[in-house]
């Protein structure tokens, strides 16, 4: 069993409104100093390949196919021991 | 400044419907060998702040108040170098 974890945010250049709506709420709530927020998601994907590499590979398939949309996303993919 | 990354799942005994729809879908789009998939949150805050120590107490201070529902999820917090 190895557990990949994958990160999917938004390319640097597309607008990420979740992000900017917690952005402008932190200085009504009291925190300053908060220059910028970017949302994304993460997935913990619980895999039975038992090779790091395998595995890893396998997580970017499911990534590219299903998890990330690549023309507006970029992510991101490690194995945790 | 800083960059520090917050991490928010659901706990563990709480039901994953996004997590589990990936699941599901997974055989069927040709992927086996996944036994779970969690999906969770992913937030990338810049702060001010350039002590490494005192950017991850504001984050998790921010993490408690707005970025987590302490009731059904977990946060972890890093501060990326």
């Amino acid at each position: 069993m190895t557990r990949v974890v994958v990160d999917v945010m938004f390319k640097p250049e597309i607008l990420d409104p979740q992000g900017q709506a917690i952005a402008n709420a932190l200085p009504r709530l009291g925190f300053a100093g908060v220059t910028g927020v970017r949302q994304g998601k993460r997935f913990e994907l619980e895999l039975i390949e038992s090779s790091s590499e395998a595995a890893k590979d396998q997580a970017t398939r499911i990534a590219e196919t299903l998890l990330a949309n690549p023309v507006i996303e970029d992510f991101s993919i490690r194995v945790e021991e």
